[in-house]
């Protein structure tokens, strides 16, 4: 445990003042508080800077209120480094809690501990615990998001460093133009870093692990339309090219996935990585012994706490890059394919990202967030998130809020995934790229000018200063995701409905109103019943 | 071919106007001219820069001038693509260059394209080629060193990226505190990019080749080396560490050289990579079959045009990992090592710093190159490289001038090595990390803190404006370079003891004049024989 006493953590760049959170803070009480911080789970640029932001906020308030760090997030709270979750865990926790007389304890983390956050927040107010919990969406791979969350600290760090690796990639492969370059990200299950990194990068390709599950594509099919996309650009005597793999793309392919989950129920049931293979169906076997030997080796791995794959450790770009070498080789025998040998390098940008500095977006983001989750805390909230809305505007037209937690889960009625434990019971689940949304919508709309025309765009290294400090991730700016706003948006179209109609207006004004409401509610009635508007998948 | 026609090649930092050589260009002729510019060899951040300063100059002087460019470099002058040096591949430039009435050839690469320009500009004179040839030294590797150049255009970028990475990489290591990495570096034969970025990121360890090959360190000697950092970092209870390692490493571990060798001269008689394994001998066969499988198959690839192994391909980092893994668990089986288990995870920081936007320094150093190169070319110089030093002190204080590239070449009377067909040639050599130069001896004051206390340095992504824009690159600004600025200094003391002793001056001050510049010159004349003053190694 350390005493946060206001050392630099990570570089604070210009961060609005105390009352930047919107909140009137001549009506919070002043008293002497006590507030816990935790990180949890992985690391994500710009955690620092909230606890920046809470300190400051703190201190603005009462000078003699502490801030008190749990080193490590873990040692604390139980045996277990990515989930405050189990009986003993929860205990733990309280137990400190109450020990250290703290009036709040803020986690940081991305779906899961957040998750956890309302859980333990649900926890301490049945024992009559009084500190109250907050959560702060602090996770590289974006994916907690919905109506109240735009996007999450440290995404905006790691797509920007990525890219411009990417880029620099992309320049090396159109100067040598020699190499195919196969990088996977860092992002767990869902492709938001590298949707974002394709539209800064303006890669060749992209394989979204989103649209993979979608389409139900096998690894063939990824083969084959990589390959498809190699002969192509041969056509055009392109010999190079730049196609980014998210890391999660390994359990969006359904026999892959099938395998795994195979692999992880053998692991539950207690068998050691040597016996696995022997122990496997016909079926997955017969596809375990299809694979190259280095990654049968990764699957083999022992999953991870949240009974998902390994997927940092799993090099899915090697395999895909191998059987792309080898599918270009046949067709070339074959004579199907007539251009120059498919030469291939792999990359991984893991942890050569998740340790940058943090953006000047970020570094605001997360300050904010830290002043806000103080607020949260001191109007007596329990089980709340702290929010920024409006992100994609200046910081002065930011909105700072707090949303239940809970407000935020659902309940998954099919799910035959490592998360099946979760079926029924209500959650946060990770957000996946909505293949409906208005980010994909953009690269799908340049997709083949990316493929054919090498547009390359190189948004250059994290700036601090000149212009380019600014810039925000392009998924963030091209969403509609001011989900407060639009609702005051409608209040103010109902206000106006109800000032037109209202005793003195004509007939055939209230004749077209009736109708027209009449016709609305109907539609809304059906989207928002339980079974109504939501498809399958 | 294009016409270089003033667009925007890369970026530029308010680089020094046309008057920045120090050449007073009333003197000059302000006739047109016709210059040719090509790249060759590899990438390095910053080629386009120069095009710009040599461009501005040109147009400058006269705007009628032509600046043309070949297309890749190579197309034009051969089927090479990193060397000019068979009679038909200069025979070709050679007619080229009259065909195009080239007034002069401008060649941007490290040290074989300086050599070639070199051996291009003997040629080109021998057979009254009016074409002039002035080379420019631009590699990312830093090898291109001696006492007229003081560094090359793209190394600055390189270790900047290079070591933000690292120095992400710390920060994960520190706060996973469960991994060591091994990061390997590109930058061909010599360290120097190693040797800067342990300098600017402080990471834990760095393996100089050059301290590899002084000492004859076998992988085993490498490998016990690191073991026992582990261990002795595992009794402070930590876990984790970032190690560096030059690429060309392999090449400067004796055993794994020799092998390399034979290796490739078995490709030179023709051997194919499936039978080389079967034709080597005993003892180079036993080393080989002790090696894990994925590094055999990369030292089996075909050498480069240099006759050097592809030292991009070949993953020692990983071996080294591996190497240190079984160790450890064998030191853990037998009780001496009592920690936790070593994990390690391996990095290529390759392709993805090579095509990035160049720093300030490399955009400055390279724009004023070019218009060294156009006054270099205007004042009818042939074979001569531009060059600035005095590198370290601000851009008014730099020093511009020409050096022929022959006044560069040095006779090597011993080589068993891939450039043995150069000995006894006069050569430009790359040169490596001197082990008794200030860089070095920084790095040995400061090698156990680093090891030890984890005093990891983040200088953070390139910036282009702001503080930390004009920051430069250590190793540069350590030494004391400024030759030519030295053999001023020398110049002003002989002036100085010329004008003291003088007709008129007193016997004694003639007579110790004379006796200490006797000691002088016998020393200095020992020193500048052939077999005097140098080291066989």
């Amino acid at each position: 445990m350390f005493d946060v006493d206001g050392r630099c953590y990570g570089r604070r760049f210009g961060g609005p003042g105390g009352n930047a959170t919107g909140i009137n803070t001549a009506l919070l009480k002043e008293r002497k508080r006590q507030v816990g911080v935790v990180f949890s789970g992985r690391q994500s640029p710009g955690g620092h800077n909230v606890i920046w932001g809470l300190y400051d906020a703190i201190k603005a308030h009462n000078p003699n209120s502490t801030l008190l760090g749990f080193v490590g997030g873990y040692d604390l709270l139980g045996r277990t480094k990515d989930q405050i979750r189990t009986t003993e865990q929860v205990n733990a926790a309280m137990t400190a809690c109450q020990a250290l007389k703290l009036d709040g304890l803020v986690i940081l983390g991305g779906v899961t501990s957040n998750m956890d956050a309302a859980h333990l927040a649900e926890t301490f107010s049945e024992s009559k615990c009084p500190t109250k919990v907050v959560g702060v969406p602090v996770t590289l791979n974006g994916d907690l998001k919905n109506q109240f969350v735009e996007t999450n600290v440290g995404f905006d760090t790691i797509c920007k460093v990525n890219s411009q690796l990417i880029s620099n990639v992309c320049t090396d492969a159109l100067s040598a133009e020699k190499y195919y370059y196969f990088i996977r990200l860092m992002g767990r299950k869902a492709s938001h870093v590298a949707l974002e990194c394709a539209l800064q990068s303006q890669s060749n390709m992209v394989i979204l692990g989103e649209e993979v599950a979608a389409s139900k594509l096998t690894i063939f099919d990824i083969t084959k339309q990589i390959c498809d996309a190699v002969q192509g650009r041969a056509e055009k005597d392109k010999y190079h090219g730049v196609i980014l793999i998210p890391e999660g793309l390994v359990e969006s392919v359904p026999e892959l996935y099938a395998l795994i989950q195979e692999i992880h129920g053998l692991h539950l049931h207690g068998a050691s990585a040597e016996n696995i293979p022997s122990q496997l169906s016909p079926w997955a076997s017969a596809l375990f012994e299809f694979l190259p030997p280095f990654i049968r080796k990764q699957l083999l791995l022992h999953p991870e706490s949240d009974d998902s794959a390994q997927l940092s450790q799993i090099e899915i770009e090697k395999l895909l890059a191998q059987l792309v070498e080898t599918e270009m080789n046949k067709r070339l025998k074959e004579g199907t394919y007539k251009g120059k040998k498919f030469n291939a390098i792999c990359h991984f940008f893991g942890y050569q990202a998740r340790g940058s500095l943090p953006s000047k977006f970020d570094c605001d983001y997360a300050y904010v967030l830290g002043h806000v989750s103080y607020h949260t805390l001191a109007a007596g909230l329990n089980g709340y998130m702290a929010t920024i809305t409006n992100l994609k505007n200046p910081v002065n037209k930011w909105r700072c809020g707090a949303a239940p937690i809970t407000a935020m889960m659902t309940v998954k009625r099919w799910s035959h995934g490592p998360a099946a434990f979760l079926v029924g019971k209500p959650a946060v689940h990770p957000a996946t790229v909505d293949l409906r949304g208005k980010a994909y919508e953009l690269l799908r709309q340049n997709a083949s000018s990316f493929l054919m025309d090498d547009v390359y765009s190189n948004p250059g290294p994290l700036q601090f200063d000149g212009p380019g400090a600014n810039a925000k991730a392009i998924t963030l700016c091209v969403e509609d995701q001011d989900y407060m706003g639009q609702i005051k948006l409608l209040q103010e179209y109902l206000d106006k409905v109800k000032s037109i109609v209202k005793p003195g207006c004509s007939q055939d004004v209230l004749k077209a109103a009736l109708s027209a409401m009449a016709s609305v509610t109907d539609v809304l009635s059906m989207m928002a019943s339980p079974s109504g508007g939501q498809l399958p998948f």
